[in-house]
Parts: C-alpha cells; sequence; structure tokens
C-alpha cells in the first residue's frame, strides 16, 4: 500500500487511516484515572503527536508492545490544541511492512540522491587531488568510514538532519568549491576539495544515529567537545599515521578549527589563508539554502512560511508566480 | 620608459629614480622657517609621502605647478619614520608621459581585465535573462551607465578600489551565481544575475570617482543615505519607467535592501527568498577573496601578512609550498 | 444600552451579560467528538478568548454566519487558565446596534480626540511651514491621504495602535517640537514640523487597517521592506511631483532614514542636521510616554504592573499618592 | 584691546600678535641640548599647543614663572604637523589683563546666559513645585550650592563643559520639561521640575572645576563612585534632614538611579514611572542638541563637519541654506 | 513520622501519603461549572503544583481555611502534564506538626550548617580585623542585623535562596578569602575580611523573607533601587554614625558598588583596587559552585543534568566514577 | 657593579650611566643623511628606546657587532618626545658581564621565586594525586618538560610575561585550589590539581622563548591553532601513550577547552563540571590580581595608575595608607 496522507499535509478535521513511523510511545493515567496512549508519530514530511483516550487493558498490552522505529497503521482524526495540530487515534496497530507492502522511504526524510551514489562522486573527487598527502588523509577518512557515511545525516535537528545527509552536504559543497577554483583562479583545488570532504568528519562521533540516519541525541564527546574540537584530533591522529608533513597537517587542522568563522559558533579561530575562507562560505551556503528549500515546500506561491527558526526567526516568501522550481518537487 | 622601482617592493635605504602620480601635494615651511615641499605619491603597487628639504624659490615656483593626477620624475630614498617608509626627495620634474613613453596602467590600481570585455559578458548575461521585465531592469541600468561602469572602482578604499572594481566584482559574482543555479537547482537564474547585476547599482551615485577609478570620497546623497537607500529609489524609478509589474518590483527593491545581511552593515530586513540570500553569499565570497588575494600578494612564501584591517585584523599565512597561484603573479 | 462590563476589568468568577466585537471565530469538535464554539471578543478596553461548549447543529448554523468586526451579545462567566483570564460563554447572538442603541466608540480602541479635529490641527501647522517647497511635501501628503489618516492606528501592535492612532502620535509630536524649536533656537521650524508631519507616513502602506483602526497584519510590501524604506521611496516620489530641490529632497529622506536612530531598529544612517536628531527624540518621548500611561492605567494607587513587554519587560510603579493624573481617568 | 585672533579660526601660514590663557606649560631640552617651551595655550574657542625654540637662559628665567591660567601676550606663526595646527611662537610675555584692557570672557568658554540670572530662574521654578516635600529638596540643593552652581561645568568635557554649563543645562531642560507636562498631562509637573533640577546635582562632587567652569578632571570620589552613586547618597542625607517621606525619598533616588537609562552608561535600573522616563529624554535631547549647535558653529553652510566623537562619529551637515540660526551666531 | 517522600524524588504513577508545606492555594471553577483544588506544595527537596478534583461543598469551606505555610498531609499520585510533572490529590487535611511529630527542617531548604554557629564564626572573623574602623563597620552590620541574618535567604530565587543562606554565602567566602590574603600577600586580608561580610548587607532590605528564609519578592525599595544601590547608601549612613574616615569609606562604598563587576550585572565601575576585585571573584566562586552542586545532587553518576538556567543553560555532567562528593550527599 | 638606574625610575632630564640589555637595534640614516642608531634597551623593570646621533664610521663597525640579548654600558640622558620617555645616547659599548660583575637577574624580569623550587613544588603536588591515571598524566607532562618549564613565560605580554611566569602561574593557582578542595568539599582534588597542572601545557608549543623567558612572538602552529586546541591534541596523544580511560580522557580535554569560558576568548564550550568551573575561577583570580600588583607597584600610595589595558582600561588606585604590602617591594 503507497502512502497517500502525509504529516506536512494534515488538514484540521480531516480523517485518514494510513501508515506512521513510532517516534516515541508511552502509556499514561489521564487526571480521571483513565489509561490512554501518547504517541509520537513520523512520515518522511515530517512529526505529530496523537492521543488514543479511554485505552482498555487489552488494548494496552498491545501497545506495550510497540517500539520506536516500527511501523504502525493509524485511523483517526486532525484535531487542534493551541494551535498546534494533533491526532485523535480511534485505531492503531502495528504494520506488517512486507505484507503491506510497505516502502520505508516514505517515512524517513532521506536525502534526493543515493548514499552509495554521492559516496562515489565524492570518493572520486578524493582520487583526483594532486597532492599525495591531501589525497591519503581525504581517501583514509572515507574509507575507513564508508559504511557510517552511507546513512549519517548532517545534524541532530536542523539542516541536513536526513539519512545520508552528511554526504549530501559534502557533495553540494563540493560541486560549489570546484567552481569557486575556477572563479578565483588563486584557489588551490586540492585545499578546498580536501577540506570540504574532511570539514564535518567528526559529526559521526558528536551526534549517534541509527541506521535511517535519525539522530537520537548528542555523544557524550560530542557533549563535552564538539565535533570542531573532535576533528582537530582526529586529524592529528590521521595525519601522524599516515605521516603526513607538519604544516600541511596544521593547515588541515586550522581549516576545521576555523570553519564555523565565529567564536559563538564554534570557532576560536578565523580563516587565515584563502581555501579555509572559501571552506566557510561554501559551509554556510549548503546549510542556508537547504534551509530555504525545505522551508519554502510547504507553502503555496504567494504564501509566507511561518517563522523559521534556524534563519534568524524569518518569514520566507514564495513569489506568486512560482510554478515549479521552489522546491515544489519535494510535496 | 617602462616603470621599475614600485612601491609596494620599496626597501629601506634604496636608492631610486623614477616615475609617480601626484596623489597629494603642498609646500610648507619647517620649525626654522625654510620651505619644503610634502608630496603623496602613488603607482599602482601603492602610495607613500614623500619630502623634499630646503625649496629654493625658484624650485617653489616650479612645484607649485603640479596637480594631483600629474605623473612626475624623481630621484630619491627609502627611508623609515617611526616605522613607516617614506621617500626623501633630491630631485623632482613635471614627467612628459608621451615623450617618456609611460603607459598609464603602470601608475593606477585597475582590475585585471578591461572594462569594455567585463561590460559585454556581463551584458550578454542581462540579455539572457528569459523573464522580459527582469531583463529590461537590468540592460536599462547597464545601458543607462555604459560610460561611467567602464572605470568605476567598487568602493572608495576597501575591496574592488580600482579602475574598473565595480564591472570586476558583478563578473565575478555572475559566474559563481551561475554555478549557484546549477547546484542549487530550485534558485531562479534570472533572479540572480538581475540581482547581481543591479546589487550596487547605486555606487555609481554614492561614491565619486574619477576617470581611473580613483574616489576622493562619498558623495552628498551618499552621505546622507548610502547606496543601499538609494537603490531601493533607483529600482522604483527605474521600475516606474518600464512599467514592472509590482510584486518583482518590491523583491527586486528586497534583494538591494537585504544584500548586506546584518543591520549594523545597512540591511534592515535579511533576505526573504532564496535568490536573496544567495546573492548576500556571492557578494561576501567576491569581497572578502579580493581581499585575501590582495594582502597575499604582498608576502613571500612562509610568511604572515600584517594584520589586515578588512578582514577583522586578521595575519594572513600563505603557505610554503606556494609556488606561484597564491596572488603571486600580481607583483 | 451603555456597556458596563469591559475586558480589562474583568474579575475571575463574576458573571455579565454585555456586548462585544467579534475579532476572531471557529467552530471546532473537542477531543471528544462535540463542536464548541472559539471566539475571540474585544471592546475598547482589550481582548479575550472565549469558549462555548456543546454546540448544536441550530446552534453552528446561526454562528456560522457571525464575521470579525460583528457586534455580538453574550451571556457568560469570567474563568481563569493557567493564569489566564477568558470567559465561559453560556448564550451568544448577534446585535443589532441601532435596535440595541449600542455606541461604537465602547468597541473600538481609539485616540482620545476625534480623527477630524486632530487632522485640521495638523494641517494647519504644515499651512503655517515658512519654506514652500517644505510645505508642499507637508500638505501634499495630509491632502492625498486625508480619509486613511482619520482612522489609522500607529502599529499594528504596541503604542498608537488604535483608531487614528497615527494622527495622535503625529499631533502630540508636533506640540512638543514646537516647544523645542523655542528652547533651542537654532533649530529650523520648517524642517521639525514637516519631519514630523512625514516621518511615518508610509505606515499607511505598511501595514493594513480596517475603518476601525485595527490592523490585521503587514502589507506585502512592509514585510519585504519596512516603513522606512518605503517612506525614502514615496518622498522621492513626491518630491519629483512636487519639484523639489535636490537638497531638500535629500535631507528630508534622511530624516526618514535616520529616525528610529539604530541600525536594529532599522535606520541604516543616524540622524547627521539637528532636525533629524530632535526629531528620533519627539518619537520617542511619545511612543515610550503612550505605553506608560496604557500600562500604568491598569493598576491601582501603590501597585506595580505586570512586566511591559514594550518597555524592556519593567514592571511599571503607580505612586501611592497618585490620586487622578497618572492614567487614571482612561477607565 | 579686544581679542581678534581665535585658535578655532586659525589659518596655516598665518601670523598674528594675540593674547590667550596658559593651559599648561613646560621647557625642555631638545635632542640637540637646547632649551625650548612648550605651551598650551586656549581662548573661547579652544586650545592649542605651541613651541619657541631656542630659548635663552634669561627667557627661561621669565617663562618659569607663568602659570596656569596666566594670561599671556603671543606673536607666532600657524603651522601643521602630521594634519595637526600648532603655534610655532617668536615672543611670548606675561599680560596685563588690566592694563591691557582684556575680557576674561574671552578667554573661558561659558554658557551664553549669565549664571546668575539662569540660578533665579531655575530657583523660581523650585519655589513654583507644589509639593511641599519636594519643593524642600529642590531649593535645599540651589541655596546649599549656589555659589558653586554659579560656574560650575556640566562635565569635564563633552556636553556642557562650559562656565555655568551646569545651570544651563538644567535651564534647558527646565523649560523642556514643563512643555511635556503641557502635552502629556499625565505627568506631574512637581516630580518633573524636581527631578530636572536634582538629576545632576553631585556633578558638583564628581568633577573639580576651577572658579571660569574648567574641570581639571574628576575628584577622588568621582572615580570610585560616580555622579550616579553618589546623586543617590546625596539624596538620602538630603532626604533625612529634610524628614522627606520613605516613598517619596526613593523615587526622587530612582530618578537619578536610572536617568541614564543603560547599564553601559552608569544606571542598573531603568525609569519605572514616567517622570523618571521623561527625564532621561529631557537629559538627552540637551545633551546631544549641544553637541550638534557646538559641531556645527565650525563650519560654513554646506559643508560636512569633520567626525564628532561624542555623537557615535558622526560627520554632521549644515544646510546650504543655513543663512543664520544654525549656530552660526557662535563665531 | 519522619517524611519519606520527597518531591525532587517523584516518579510519574507513583502513589504516596506525606506531608508538604502550602506554597500557595486557591479553590476554582472548572469549564464545566464543578470546583476544585490548585495548590502549590513543597519540601526541602523542591516544589510542586497539585489538584484536587470535584471538590464538595463541605471541603471546599475546610480547605479554604489553609493558609501558605501550614502543613498539610496528603493521599495521591504522581502524573504528567507536557512533559511537567504534577500530583493528583484524593485527600488533603490540615497536619498538625506537634501531634504528627514533624520536624519543620524537611520542609523548608536550609544552609547545611545552623545560623548561630556560622554568625559566630563570621562575628570573630569580624572582631580579627586590626584597623579599627573596619572592624566597627563590620561588627556594627553583625550585630544590629543578628536576628535577621540568622534565617534570612541569599537571593529570592536562585543560588543560595534558602534559610540562613545569606550567612552560608559569607562564611565560605571568608574562608576562601583568607586563603587568598596568603596566597596574594599584597592583599590586605582587613579589606577583604571586611568586603565580604558587607557586601551583600542590603540584601536584607532590598528582598523579603518569613522567618524559614522563604522569600515571598523584592521590596518597594529592592526594585526601585536594588541591593547595590541600597549597600552604598548603608554604608555612608552607618560611616557617619561611626565617624569613619572619608577615604575609606568611599573605598568600602566602592567594593558595594562594583562587585558585580559588570554594568549588565548592576555595577557602574568596575573594581579599582585589588581586594575589590578579589571581593568579585569570591562572590563569583561561591555563587557558581553553590549552582553546581545543587543541580548535580539530582543525577545519578554517569549522566547529565537537565539544561540549569542560572549557569547559561549549561548541562552539568556527573562522572561515572562519582561515589560520593559531588553532591551526593544533599539528597 | 650593581645595577642603580632602572627604566621604570626613569625621571626626564636625568643622566645616567649604566648597564642594559639589547632588545632591538638597527643603523639609520636620518633626513640630512647622517647615521644614526635607534636602539631598544631593557633591564627587569622594563624597556625603553634610545638614539645615538651622528655615528661615524668607526663607531657604526662596532656597533653594528651589538645583538640582542647582550649587554651594555650606556652613558646618555632621559629626554621626553610626545609624552613618551626615550633616551639619548652620548656613549654606548658591549659589556663584559664577567668582568664588570652584572647579575643577569637584573637585567631580566623573572618570577619571584626559583624556577627549581617551583618546580619541585609542583612536581610533589602531581604525585599526590590519588587517581592513578590522572597522576600519571600530570607527571609525564612535569617530566618530559621539566628543562623548558624552567624558564618559559606564562604569555608573550601581558600577565606571567616573565622568566619561569609559567610555574609560577601555576603555581599560585595550585595553592588556591587546594584551599578550594577544603571549602567547597565536593570537589575533587585530584582533578583540580591535574586539571591546574595541564591547564595551559600548550603554551610551550603555541609562543616561543628564550632562555631568559623572553618570548619573540608565536609559533606557527600558535597562530594557525592557539593553546586550547593544541592542549586538547596534546592531551589525546599523552593519553593514548599512557592508556587513561575514555571518559577520563574526555574530561581532561574538556577542562582545558571550556578553562576560557567564553567563546571570544577561545573556549567553544563552558565547564559541565564543577572541577572545570573552579579551573576557570583560578585561572582568572591568578592573572588578574597578577596585574594589579604589576600595576600598582608603579605608584605611589594616593595616586592612581595610568589606565591599564589588560584591565578593561581601568585605572587603579593604591590607597594613602599603603605603606608596604600593595606591590611596594617589588620596587
Amino acid at each position: 500500500m503507497s502512502k497517500e496522507f502525509y504529516i506536512a499535509d494534515a488538514q484540521v478535521d480531516a480523517s485518514f487511516t494510513d501508515n506512521f513511523m513510532v517516534k516515541s510511545i508511552s502509556l499514561r493515567v489521564d487526571s480521571k484515572g483513565k489509561q490512554y496512549l501518547d504517541i509520537g508519530l513520523g512520515d518522511r514530511s515530517g512529526e505529530i503527536s496523537g492521543k488514543k483516550w479511554d485505552v482498555t487493558e487489552d488494548e494496552a498490552a498491545q501497545l506495550g508492545r510497540l517500539r520506536e522505529g516500527d511501523l504502525v497503521k493509524v485511523r483517526g482524526l486532525v484535531t487542534e490544541w493551541n494551535g498546534t495540530k494533533q491526532l485523535r487515534i480511534f485505531k492503531i496497530r502495528k504494520a506488517d511492512p512486507e505484507a503491506d507492502g510497505l516502502d520505508i522511504s516514505d517515512y524517513v526524510k532521506a536525502a534526493p540522491e543515493s548514499g552509495a551514489a554521492m559516496f562515489e562522486l565524492i570518493r572520486s573527487k578524493a582520487e583526483s587531488v594532486g597532492d599525495p598527502e591531501l589525497r591519503a588523509m581525504a581517501l583514509c577518512f572515507l574509507d575507513e568510514n564508508r559504511e557510517r557515511l552511507l546513512y549519517y545525516p548532517g545534524a541532530m535537528r536542523n539542516h541536513h538532519a536526513e539519512m545520508a545527509g552528511l554526504l549530501y552536504h559534502i557533495e553540494r559543497m563540493l560541486l560549489m568549491g570546484e567552481k569557486a577554483c575556477e572563479v578565483y583562479s588563486f584557489l588551490r583545488r586540492d585545499w578546498v576539495v580536501t577540506g570540504v570532504i574532511l570539514h564535518d568528519m567528526e559529526k559521526l562521533n558528536e551526534i549517534e544515529s541509527n541506521a535511517y540516519g535519525v539522530s537520537p541525541g548528542y555523544s557524550f564527546e560530542g557533549k563535552l567537545l564538539g565535533h570542531i574540537a573532535q576533528g582537530v584530533k582526529a586529524i592529528e591522529l590521521m595525519a601522524q599515521k599516515l605521516k603526513i608533513s607538519e604544516e600541511k597537517k596544521i593547515m588541515l587542522e586550522h581549516m576545521i578549527l576555523s570553519h564555523h568563522y565565529e567564536p559563538e559558533f564554534g570557532s576560536p579561530v578565523r580563516p587565515m589563508f584563502a581555501e579555509a575562507e572559501m571552506l566557510h562560505y561554501l559551509d554556510m551556503i549548503d546549510a542556508k539554502l537547504y534551509d530555504f528549500e525545505d522551508s519554502l515546500s510547504l507553502v503555496a506561491p504567494g504564501e509566507f512560511t511561518e517563522r523559521v527558526r534556524t534563519l534568524d526567526n524569518r518569514m520566507l516568501y514564495k513569489p506568486s508566480f512560482a510554478d515549479g522550481p521552489a522546491g515544489e518537487e519535494k510535496a
């Protein structure tokens, strides 16, 4: 059964019967002493909270077996409470993905290209790096982390928080970065390519992720250090293993340390050579445009979005003559 | 005679005989009552101050005829005072550019491409804009201001303060912008191209400039309003003349109004659609990389620059293995 | 019937029967499947939210015909939910203003003077401007916008968000401004008067308003540009029509552009002549004192107000010996 | 002899013979071992530094008797060093004010009205205060400090740093404040008048001053506490002496404590009642307009001033049609 | 009966019967017209909100007699609403502390040492001050305020908001301060000791407190002035009474005025002598470490706390090997 | 010969004959074509610039052999130029430390205790650490770097820029830190001691230093990374070598990463456990009090210092009754 009802399109008072992924689940007792189900449901378009009232003991036993990540089939109604939509659930049961013919990609947010394809493209760029030391660094990172890169998100929330989001982030930065090396011909392509590939390498250890690119949160090390400080350490260790020369090692560490640019975003130093400067802007552009595309995909031509938290609470505008391009194809 | 001694390369205690452009000039009386010449000299590599002591009445009469912009032939010595280099002048006379076979481009800082060539490239991009309203706006601006664009600098000081610097700024932003439209396919190319061409249009009226792209300062209107507010007005007037539809006119005004992004840099609003966001980053990249290239051209491989004011007082690093690209070719 | 129960005076557990203006309205289904009415009600003293439970099909049909701006007669009870007062509605019907003898001014917040009287006063000040160019600008604005000025609010929320609030704002600034010209005799009265009259002229196009001075929100242009950038454009167009000289036109544009003073409040430049500086302080005083009077009118002598959002979350104090002046008469 | 050459009007290369007040003086030995005089000279229009070279032993003995505050007669030449004007002195001797018929007011910057006249005006306002407690406070301050008020400046540098500048500051604030009480009729005039009179009362003990209103610097207490904290203490002591009721005493202390508004300007709390708010703006207006008038008096119509440090480094503009009012009469 | 169920340990769905202190109480009518009890309950570990539904008229009469500060015996269930725990109350009655054998210290948060013991320690330090003027100041403050110091909290909320919290704050600062005088031997111990004892003296008049160290809020004077400005006044008055010399009086006032260090935290000046600087850091250390200990006492080894508001929203970490010290003993 | 004339005590117009260390040296040609010596001289009290005019060819040959770090004997005169003291040199020759009986400690600023003694004290603290992993880390750092620690400064400029300044910084922080562990008994002493010893470990590689603790500047790595990022790497490598457990390794890295507290001072994260918080304040106290002692040592009782750059441009006060302690003994 192919999915028809997507959370992002839910209208108040609409009835539906469709499948979702369980994001959180708990059985509670209401103020009158009756049991009810409080459940978080998701699909590739978003997440929503739902409630099923007056749960019987039998139901409770069944519901108690549901786990985060399970797919469930739900019949319900879209309601609204204090301006927030939620679902009133009449019926809910565990789905059987195979028997029901469900496609996992309907239930998980993912980059528009496959992880494997993006990995190959990025790896070929790494191979094209002329400087043997930089090439060795880029390939070492890619090859040692291939498995996780295929599904890792680029963030826990915010931009690129999706399956294979980290590769998608790297790929688009590489494409823009190569062009920059043409226009600004004094830029050294080897450094731009290697810097882009390595800049977020420790996202793999800063945030945790399941195999669908959904991150439950930060790791212990991520909380105490953050991916920038972790990245500097990681370059140091890899460089020692690969016997990289001192100057290049420190320059790579500097690229990672400086790529957030502002102290309050985690970079204690600012870029000191042109490729490090470029790296920062490639990162910014990809992050910002991701958020624009994502947010604008939710509104109709001629309308404004809600305030977008990651874009300084701006309301974004989709022109009345938008007839396709601006994120339309995402729906 | 081709120029051999450039200001940027002056070494303390070096003697020289070469030509320069007069940047400022005055005859003064020293504390012992003797006349001396206090003169500012420039060439395409920079500027320096010079003094000629014990000026006789005859000399004074001759020197009194020199004007800013004149070329002069000077014999002198490089000295240093409180850490700043200056010239001790032994002999100075007005040069005769034709007789002496001087090339004006040795004396004025200029973009690396000719204004005319850049203008043609940019104009062809404007012609390729599909939307007739946007195309009309871009072409109208270019065609009405062709003459001044051929030499106008992009700033009074700072990045692109050079002959035809404004066109050079637009050109490189266009090249990067077109690539961005490929990588981020939801961007509308018409808007990126038109936005780039128009974003700094009122620099033409905010700062003044002579025919060599040297700006003596801000205009009256530039001081009271600034090129962003001026640009919004200019779009309004041009749009009325060309009968541009309301929504598109306001969107273009918004692009200009928001392209500095931060209130403290002159933008009261932040970009609200993706092409306006992209415009900002194209502008930033071109400005920053200009400064990197410019500053790094002054140091040798393995060295750091002085602190660069326009880059938050950073010291920049030129790698020891830099053997060409990084700005070297500018000398 | 004259209104007796005002929202600002509502006490928890009080019963009432009185008329209100509908501010928002919707019929919803509660979590048990029953219909209920969720309605926003207002009068000149404030706004409050109300609910009527268990709406029958017949009632629903009637309620479905109510519109924002209608007056309704309500019987209900004041309750409290999480520290916020709301109304439990037992009975509600559309009122018949004429038959019921209702005075519209009881239901809408309005400036304490009539729009027409304020308009005349302000227009007479415009006529007294000696400089013919400035006089023409001030009169042109007033005469072309007379109709809307009679009811337009000065803001969507915050200070002067009331019927004819914009005129009230201008009027009080003019009175203070004229005095300032006596005390600081080097101020040019023509510029202060004209600046005050024009400074917020584009509020008329930045925010929308119904005929009672209630604003549903910002216009498209207001969102993308804001009244300051719009004002600069408007001066430009009006000045071209009236053939105002260049210097004066730019000075007027500068007054508008700089009157918010701080970049983060929308002014990219600060005032550069004394009348522009004065304009800013006249604006600030009128805005702040409006908020003081408004907030203090809600508390008794010897008490503090709640934190006032528009006054940096200050709590304001009404002295124990306040026996009249401080806003008392507003109740 | 009436003074003809004023420092503010000094042109490079001009010769002059006129009188000045000594601001600082010292005899030094130059790098060749010869004595020279290094002297600071002032008049009511400004200050300048001067040098007399090759001082003989006889001259040195005479010059050694000069003191700050003395008037001297000087023959010299205006020169320029690194963009700063200074005087080359040929001849200098102590002046005899009586014999030479000098008017002290030519040598000291002073408010445009006499201290005595301003004091009377202000005292009459204090007497008109209706509340007996506030009236007692205002009169006590004025009467106990009459002597010093007649000449005290309002600041060490910056606005109102002139003879009787503190009274001038209070006077103009009172005039504006009374008008404000008419326009904003809920303001209590007693509080505005008393607050204005007392708000800077401890300037008298924060800065030091000679009898010409020239301040050599901050007092010990001024450095460690500042006039705001000192003012709170002073109100406390005066209120205890005059048996002022608790609430009014604390409200007066709050007015002083909050009148700089921003923590970074010395006010840990912001105004909490309307008269305290008004006090802040009256203070700001008088300070800012003083600086506008003062700075604009130095330039010709159609010109910009230098950057004014106390006005956020703005350059101010004097309109081309300024033909009198704007500070012209100060020259 | 000794208390067994503490609020900080409440688990959702747990049943309990235990005593609490009433923090707030009100009877309300729900949206269906039935009465219910809305009550705030506390013990030494924290506070929580509770509700009892369907209150009868008889119950209402009884509940109406409960007052804040009363101890009550409650039978109930821990529930959760929107992520916040609350209590569903089945039965509630006023407790009889004596008959029920309740220990008041179970219901109120208090410093770990007795007020009397801390007072004696602090007083002995004051007596050991060598300078007679400083000693007189310190002893005067302690002796005149002994009664209130024994129970006064150090704050309304935040650090040291507990019975005798102010003395606890002073005591620990003194212990650290004395050590500092050994390590940094140029510090004058008399000034450090006296400064610590007096620095928060006006907390006694800035916030209000009942005899258990629970503060209902700020005083009138506290709101309008704050304990720093109040402290400067208090030193002035005490110094006049004790005839303290001018320099020392002003230095003590400066210590109080500067001890918050930053303008935005209430200090218009920064410390100007070493003992004032040290005072600031002693204050900071004690405040911060109090919050660390307090927050970490709520989590198990190897876990992070919630975000702590008073520590810039940090999440704190308790090491997995923590087996005692780190706040464990507080539970 | 023991030194009698110290730079910090130089009075204008004083003659002297004494020894100094050469800090910088160059021979220049003046504007009249004559050679002169431009030399920087230092002793343990400070630095000053000197000039010798009219250098003959013979002298030039001799002077050309002087190097930075050499001791020279000078006869000269203290002069002043633009408010800055400098030396006019009449005679200068290279000194012979042994023959002249010079004590190197007179010429170099150094900590008041010997490096060896401080090292032993610190090492004994490291040995007393109970946790074997932490102990191993602390000892490893000390033992591997003993030689350089004996003379390394704590900074290039600012606090602890003196011979053995880094050890002095660590020692005093340890003394305060141990006391803190008594007062705040939940602090783990092992972590405070180890954290203090390691927190600035990479100052050894961030700045360069000669054997007298004089730093010529930052290293390449210091410029690109800074001692905080370098320290995180260094802990990682040392921890791998010593097989430290994961949690403890990351906690140590976190202590280093967070010890500057504010992003703008280089710490991207803030302390997350109590010992890391304490480390920050120990660091601050030692830095600030160093600056207080240092600055106050230059003024007499009852005077203020100049503005101190490293203390937010404060002027510091030395009480009139200071009769010893406050830095006096340094002169």
